[in-house]
Order: C-alpha cells, then structure tokens, then sequence
C-alpha cells in the first residue's frame, strides 16, 4: 500500500473495489492505479484473454473524440485507432437498393471510429491489469453487498468468495449488481424504459477477401418505423444490427418468409449475406432501455468503529443510454476521467470528489440520454426525407461559411468534448439560423429544378 | 372448490394467491370470492385485529365518489361514510393566522371523506374474511416468487412457508416484494422517482373534547415552497402533514428551533398541538414517489406439463402516485373494480381479462399520477395566489351557469367516476371558456375595487 495511504482517513478509502472490469472498470482502474490507489476488480465472466466472446451481442462500437479524449489518458488513442475503422458519414440505402452518402462533418474529414468491443477491452484489461497497484479477479459474481459492514459476497466457480470495502465503484453496467443495494432505498430515484424496439446482429462476410460495402460509412437501412445498420469489422465483415419491434421480428419464422421480406425491404443485403436465415434465427433478440438513477453516490450507515461504505454508480450502471448517438461507451469513458478530474481537484477527498463528480455529469448524462432517443428517430426515418436533407445541406454550409460559430448536433457530440447538457441549448440558438439557410437552399434547389424542367421541356418539343 | 372451476382449462386458474390484505388486496378477494373462486391472502404484517396500528404513518386517507362506488360494490359504502368525518372543502391558513374556506364544488354540497386509514382497512378485511372462498394468511412475508414453477415462498415467525399459484395477484403496495419477480426481466418498464420533499405526520388533538379546527374542511397551510395540511379523525382530533424538503426538515433540531419555526410559519398551530415537538422529533420521515410499471401483467415459461403462473400487478404495485389528489386509495379501487368487470365481460377468461385490465386502466393510471404531481404545486402554492382564486372562481360561476358542460377537474376527479384519461382533455376544452369568464370576473372585481376605493377616499376626505 502506497505511503500515502492515511488509516482511519475517511477521506481516503483504504479498500477500493470496483465491479465490473468492461470498458469503465478497466479505465477507471487504470486511472486510480496511477493514483497510488490499491484497487481489486471483480468481474463476473471468466477471463476474456482465455474465453471465446458470446455470440451476436454488440460486437462493435463507434468510438469518437471523447473516447479518444479518454484513452488518450492511459496511452491507448493510438492503439485504439490502428485497430479502428473510421466511417467518415452515413451510407443510405433506400428500398430499391440505391445509396447515398452524407458526410459527418462539414469539411467531410471527421469520422467516428468503428471498433471491436472485445478487442478495446482486452487492450484496457492489459493496461489495467499492468498498473501497479491494481489487480483484476474473474469468475466473481457478486451477490450482496453491505454498505453498513462493507462485505461483498461472491459466486464462483469454487464456491462463495467475500471481500470487504470502504468504496465500492459500480462499473457493471446497466443491469448492475451492485446497484441492487441501493435500488429499493426510500429516495432512490430509478427507471429503466425499454423501447418497443428490440435488436438483432447479422453479419455481411468478407467478399473474395475485400469488404462487401464501402468500409468508410456507417451504413443505415432506414425504413421509417424500423432500420438496419452495418458497422465495418477489421476482417472485413460488417457487422449489422436489425432494430425492428418485437412484432416485426416475430413476423418472421421460416426461411421463406424471412429471405422474402429481406428481398422486399433490404433487396441489396441479400446477396451479401450468405448466412441471412441462420444468423436471424439463431442470434439472440437484444433489448434496448434508458436507465436513469439518482443519486449515484450512497453511503451505509457505519457500525461500531469502523467507516460506513460508500458506493458510486458510473457508467451504464449511473445511466445506460440506447445505442443510436454511439455514445454509452464514450460518456462511460468521461465519467471515469471526471472521476479522475474531481479527485485531482480535491487533493484526493474522495467525499469531496464523489459529490463533484455526480453534479457535474448528471445534466450531461440525461442530455446525451435524451438526444440518444432523438437520434432514432433521425436515423430510422427523418435521415430519408427530403427536408432532413435540406437541413444537413443547410448545416453543413453554414458551417463552411461561419467556422466554429456554427457546428450540427452531431459533430458536437462526436466531434468535441463540449458538455453534452450545453449541447441542445446550442441547438435552440442556431435553429433560426438553419432555418433561414434551409429556406435559402431549398429556395436555390427550387430555382435549379424549374430550370431543368423548362430545359427539359424545351428538349420535348 | 366450486364445480365450474375446470382443472386444466389455463382460462381458469385453479390457485389464486392474492400478496398483500391492505385495501386493494381485501377488495379484489372479495369481488374474486364472490365470482366462486378460491383465493389465498398473504399479508406480511400480523393480524390488524390483533395488532395496533405503526405511528406516524398515513392514518387518514380521503375516500370521493370513485372508492365510493368501489364500496358499495361490496356493501360497504354506507359503513365506510358512517365512520367518515366529510370535508366540503379547503380551509387556507395564511401565515398571518388568518383564514378561508373554499368549497370544493360549485354547489358547496360535495365533499371528500376523511377515514382512517386502519379502520377502512378493517372493515374490507371484515368482509374478506367472511366471503366464502377466502382465506387469509397473515404474518407471511413474500420472499421468492417463481413464474416458471408457480412456487412461492414466505417467511414466517415458524419458519419458511411454501405456496403454489396458478395465478398471483399483486396488491402489495409502491414497494411490491412481488413486483420483484420481474423488476428485471428485459422489457419490463419501470420507474420509481421521489419528490424531493418528505413528510411528517403531527397531532392536533381535540380541546375540551371538540374539534380545534373546523372539521368540515381540508386545511391547508400554503406555503410556496412547502405546506402542512390537516385531516379530521372522528375521535376530533386532526392529523397533519408536514410536507417539506429533506433541507427544511433536517434545519429543526432542538426544540426551540422547532417552535420558533412554527411560531414564524404556522402560528396558529403551534397553540393547538401540544405534543408538536415531540411529534416532531419523534414520528418517521416518509418519502414520497410515483412508481410507474409496464406491463402489468406477466407469465412464466411453462415447465414440463404445468401452465406458467401468471402475475399481475394491481393498485400501487403497478402505479403508485403521490398522495395531493387523495386518489392512491381510490385508484386501486378502481382497479379491482375493472378486473372484476373484465372477468364478468370475458366470461371468466382469465388471459382475456387481466390483458383487458391492463389497457383500460394504463392510460388512466398515468393520467392520475401526473394530476396528483401537479396538484401538490396547486395546493402549496397556487391555492394562496389571487389569480388562482380568480380561476376558481371563475369555474364554480361557470359550473353553474352551464351545469353538467362546465365541471372543474377537481369535480371531475374526486365527485365523479369518469375515466382520469378523459379529464385533462376535457380541461383543455374548458380552459378557453375559464379564462375568458376570470377575465370577466376580475374586471368586476376591479370595478368594485374601484368603487369602494372611491367610495372609501370619499368618507377620508
């Protein structure tokens, strides 16, 4: 234990634990490793550097400046982006098998990046697990947790494991174990909506060793109520994601029907992807929920001598967002450099660091909730209407012409660190502004088309 | 077992277990005994007829038309008013000590009822019991709940108890022990979000064996941020509730700061409680939430030749909602009332009735939870203001100018039966009407105003 560690110090917790070693545990622990800080993770699956990944579950993520922001602390940005495919805009594929592409940014050179979860997290495990200080055990799946005496209960493989903690860091994502502790506390605001959607994951194969669709986008299906999207994977298959309803899916059972609605609504997929019916009937239906809680810093009440416990809630755990901004493992990530912010700031008072760190990313937290379910509407349907396209036209050329004073939606989130929660009230002052360009282009577009009628007429005659 | 439940027939549920004897609970047995069904109650406390009632917490309840038609359901309509004090309407205290009623109709003849909670409590457990078919367990703590196996089991002060249910009916309040079944099942939609403010209950006893306040009335303390409120007991008492933040409670420690507080902010109180530090410092700090839950009803996987169980959430376990419409008791009565309809409507079709149940009452339930938000504002705050009292007084002069057509959402909520869904757009179609007369009747009042500021500088002169 580093010198610097005080016994009896409530500000400086001697046992950190923290559960979950994903893609914010093994930051985080990286994080306060280099702190000086003792810290035992524990996850519940067995060790990823041994066991296979599961099968159809959120193979890929778009990781994008506040990720690299993130990783750029523990030395991984450049690891991570050799390892990423950067999809500079939308590809969208209408119903008759056409394509466009829409850049992300205004200068078309912005991309976010695709890259493989388990790969990122294998690289954050082997950061982690070098920190000195910091030490990772597996196959533990916690069962119980006792702010007031500090006891943490495990299942393994060997039987049941207890460990003690003065700070618990709840890192396990949205279904959190450890949250339980404090989910059916009087005060404890808690919600997990689920969408009527749900999703399921198919795979477009290389084609004779080369991507089967541009590897630069990420490309969307939308279909109004529903979509599909394909993200590239460094082997050169993409992976796809099907958000239908539940009705929509369970429409569906033979081979028949599924290739015929597939050939009707997603004629250009067919071809692609080979393994169409057994991937759709054998891969597991996903659900999609925002999880809200509050507070995320809790405390038991101390018995005898000792120091009560303290749990903090970050990442999924404090706010699972849907996945269409591509922004749950990006704003994971921010919390845990906020963590990492706050305790700087505080000379490590980790009472002082938690209550900062919870105030300052609730607001940005339910922003990016909110424009994450905003961005499904925008993708499954608006992203295919005529004004959705005026308005990106419109963004994207207001952009060129008054640099950094206006900026879309989605490059402030993706493409800056800006506070998520200043991002809408940016929005509403720009609004007019888009209007005014929109109405100016539409105005121009107009004029061409009329134009090309009269010439075209002209040619009839 | 009566002959037309058919073993085997899943439409017919051979087992029904019914989770908690509290008001919802003791209504649903009895309109489910009355149709021939078996039914078992499990009650976590002891018996109520032996045991005596928790200090502090939710004595009295305002029992309107809606738990008035529930009642009379099973006869108990007349009982329940004969042991009900009515309020007519609202006494508002200001904080100079001075005070207003304000009747809750137009007529002034209409009026919520205040009852005991444990006595209303009572009274239905009365009926329960004595409805052949019905058995009640008290003592029984629900502890596991398996939807696949039909298995329930208890803890008792003998030891665990063992159940079986082809159907389990949750009637087991805003913290269900059987909601938790499926609390985390993908797809189950669930919020519990808390007030920021609590609240602490107070004794006004009676003096010289009379009421100390009108009991005629509702009383309310409006103060902006915060109120207190006071209910009639028929032993002439009043009860009142504090209503403050958590920061405004945790302000008063000793007790001179108490009475100072009370001195300052409710002075015509503090001659009328004696006890008032000692209920103060003594009697439990509630918390307040609206729980919101979807879908209600649920069933298991059936295993080997058995039907899955099914669990459906009923009354606060589904959508508990905070207390300032007086509407939590009459909404759960609501309930039950509608499964026993459904049930009558399907001819016994338990599928078919409890999937009727869940969307009829969904949109209601959601309506009601919002109402009783907003009326918190209202009674604390707006009630005291002169534009609110414009308003009201505007709606009773409509009401009953254009009886039947003009109705205020208070009447529609507490003097009639019609669907909560229904009210607030029915408000909005009135709000023009409203808005227009308070404009009249403030232009009269300016006038007499005017009058009698005349009037008056005429007798200075």
């Amino acid at each position: 234990m580093p010198e610097r560690a005080h016994a009896g110090d409530p500000r400086e917790p001697r046992r950190v634990v923290i559960i979950g070693a994903g893609l914010a545990g093994c930051l985080l622990a990286t994080l306060l490793g280099r702190r000086g800080l003792d810290v035992v993770v524990y996850e519940r699956r067995e060790d990823p550097r041994a066991a296979p990944p599961e099968r159809g579950r959120s193979i890929n993520l778009a990781i994008s400046a506040r990720g690299l922001a993130a990783l750029d602390q523990v030395g991984l940005r450049e690891q991570a982006l050799s390892r990423a495919l950067p999809m500079h805009g939308r590809m969208v594929h209408d119903q008759a098998g056409g394509r466009s592409f829409r850049p992300y940014s205004a200068d078309g050179r912005r991309a976010i990046n695709s890259i493989s979860r388990a790969e990122l997290n294998l690289a954050l495990l082997d950061v982690a697990a070098k920190t000195p200080g910091v030490n990772v055990s597996f196959g533990c799946r916690l069962t119980q947790l006792d702010l007031d005496t500090g006891e943490l209960r495990f299942d393994t493989d060997e039987g049941p494991r207890l460990a003690r903690a003065d700070l618990v860091l709840a890192c396990d994502g949205a279904f959190s174990a450890a949250r339980r502790a404090v989910t059916f506390r009087p005060g404890f605001t808690f919600g997990q909506d689920y969408l009527d959607h749900r999703y399921k994951e198919l795979t477009i194969p290389a084609r004779d060793g080369e991507f089967a669709l541009d590897p630069d986008a990420l490309h969307i299906w939308p279909r109004g109520e529903s979509m599909m999207i394909a993200l590239p994977n460094l082997d050169r298959s993409f992976t796809c994601t099907l958000f239908w309803t539940a009705e929509q899916f369970a429409a569906l059972r033979t081979p028949a029907q599924i290739v015929d609605h597939f050939r009707a609504h997603y004629p250009d997929v067919v071809g692609l992807a080979p393994d169409l019916v057994e991937d759709y009937q054998r891969n597991p239906l996903g659900s999609l929920a925002t999880i809200r809680a509050w507070p995320w810093v809790h405390s038991g009440t101390s018995v005898g001598a000792g120091v009560a416990t303290t749990l903090a809630l970050v990442g999924d755990a404090a706010h699972a967002i849907v996945p269409f901004f591509g922004q749950g493992a990006n704003c994971a990530f921010e919390d845990c450099v906020e963590i990492d912010r706050c305790l700087a700031e505080s000379g490590d008072d980790w009472p002082a660091a938690l209550a900062a760190y919870e105030r300052r990313r609730k607001a940005n937290c339910d922003a990016i909730a909110e424009m994450a379910l905003d961005n499904f509407v925008e993708m499954r349907d608006r992203v295919s209407s005529k004004v959705f396209q005026a308005k990106v036209a419109a963004e994207h050329w207001l952009e060129r012409r008054l640099p950094g004073r206006f900026v879309s939606r989605y490059e402030l989130v993706s493409f800056t660190t800006m506070p998520y929660a200043e991002i809408p009230d940016r929005m509403r002052r720009q609004t007019r502004l888009t209007a005014l360009a929109a109405a100016g282009i539409a105005g121009l577009g107009a004029g061409v088309l009329r134009v090309g009628a009269l010439t075209s007429r002209g040619r009839r005659r």
